[in-house]
């Protein structure tokens, strides 16, 4: 999985959050040169600043294909939050002109329509997209149980059944977590995410929408089966545990090595300070419905 | 369908909402007498006070047992609005004590699995158990365009592909609605209801989460491919025209004689105001997701 020093600096297309950044500085400890491509109103600007960089804007497909050439990208992730864009936001230049059919094309669909459809554009360039967590295989959860808490025989239960759910679900592109209580699923994602979806359980408890008492419930996250695991691997970190604790669950459980963390010790520790479980699950883990 | 002259009274547990009246008044049109069970805290107590009635809280199935069997109600509908109670919110009578241990198994699962549970538990009591659609056909929705506006080929993709995903999270005892806008899902129902789902989704489109211009989308509502039909079909009304409305889509779909309408020529008359279309498609209409 570990990287090796590539032929020439790694292009890093940089979306939102702290990822882009985690991901930069792994790289380079390797001994790899990074070039970070920022996309306008989605990536950090100060953290962006210390790296070498380039922003463009997301319908700037020729800026970024003249840039990456003249820096010797060859190798590019795309990593961190980024909304999928109405076309009419996308302000395409030139090359992105020639593209916009197929993009109105993929922009009819889930995210994985989109963007494996997205990835073939630059690998059609002369690209090649690799995933964050190849580059940088330290921000993949490990397997096993990750802090102090334990999940219960019905917690396991509840993941194995959210597990089942998000691989049914595969095929119509949508939903990379779910939560499940005492074997009752209370909230399945789609455009809202998984933060939204934590809010919603929160509230629906607290109105007495939804009536169990105590800690209890977990929030499954795995990738999509046939997903491209080098693009938009479902991610978890303090947020998240902040937002299961506020929903009253009892822990958060991910498909091991299928999801990525921006700083696992502290997602540890948060939870841990939470009194929730965070359990990485062997894929291929799946309770069939009962 | 219609439901002849049976022997004695039906008896019908009431929820909340109109249903319960709905299908009283249907019954009763065919000549047959009704004793209503109304369930404290949910049943209407003005509308409730119009027929013979008595009132019973969500524990008292030794009540209803004791009371229909006096009323000589063999035959009993459960229809309307009830959250799943906690156990502490059950006070067990004395016959509802003995089905304890059956009740927290039924309580630990997904809604078919509750209902059809306390169905066995009626009938193994000398009820028969029957679907509101039953026994007043009237509040089924028909096949067919159902208001003045149409739906477009892409809003039938869409329903198609609605469909087929309710129907492939239906192991999972979740999820009778869904949105589905340009083949992209936006929304999956668990606990949250059908109005808060829609809710969600004029919330983020509204926040500019999601980014779709004018009136697009579908909400699909259908029963789960294997749920005991006499038990919670899935129902569209007034109020689903208007939360439809406002998350800016352009129609409703359920599966036609799958869901069911307190008011059919108001649902109607509410979509053709709105703009929306209301579209019942056949049973077994379902696009493979491609």
């Amino acid at each position: 999985m570990s990287e090796p020093a590539g032929p020439g600096p790694l292009g890093i297309i940089c979306g939102g959050g702290n990822f882009p950044f985690v991901v930069a500085d792994a790289v380079m400890r390797r001994g790899r040169d990074v070039v970070l491509f920022a996309i306008r109103g989605w990536a950090d600007a100060t953290a962006t600043a210390r790296y070498p960089h380039h922003w463009a804007g997301l319908g700037q497909f020729g800026r970024f294909r003249r840039l990456a050439r003249v820096a010797q990208c060859r190798d590019v992730v795309i990593i961190g939050t980024m909304l999928r864009p109405s076309l009419a936001q996308l302000n395409p230049d030139l090359a992105t002109l020639r593209y916009l059919p197929r993009i109105v094309r993929l922009l009819r669909g889930g995210d994985d329509h989109l963007l494996s459809g997205v990835a073939r554009i630059f690998e059609e360039n002369g690209f090649k997209l690799r995933g964050a967590h190849e580059v940088a295989p330290e921000i993949l959860v490990p397997e096993g149980t990750l802090g102090c808490h334990r999940a219960s025989a019905r917690d396991l239960a509840d993941m194995a059944r959210g597990i089942a759910l998000i691989r049914a679900m595969g095929p119509f592109d949508v939903g990379q977590a779910v939560v499940v209580a005492d074997n009752y699923v209370l909230a399945i994602e789609a455009a809202e995410g998984t933060d939204g979806m934590l809010a919603r359980v929160a509230a629906l408890r607290h109105a007495g929408r939804i009536r169990l008492r105590g800690r209890i419930g977990v929030v499954v996250k795995a990738p999509k089966p046939k997903q491209d695991r080098r693009l938009d691997l479902p991610s978890v970190g303090a947020g998240t545990v902040a937002a299961a604790a506020a929903a009253g669950l009892a822990g958060i459980a991910v498909e091991a090595e299928g999801a990525i963390t921006a700083d696992l010790q502290e997602l540890i520790k948060t939870a841990d300070a939470a009194g929730l479980f965070v359990v990485g699950i062997p894929a291929g883990t799946a309770r069939e419905p009962s």
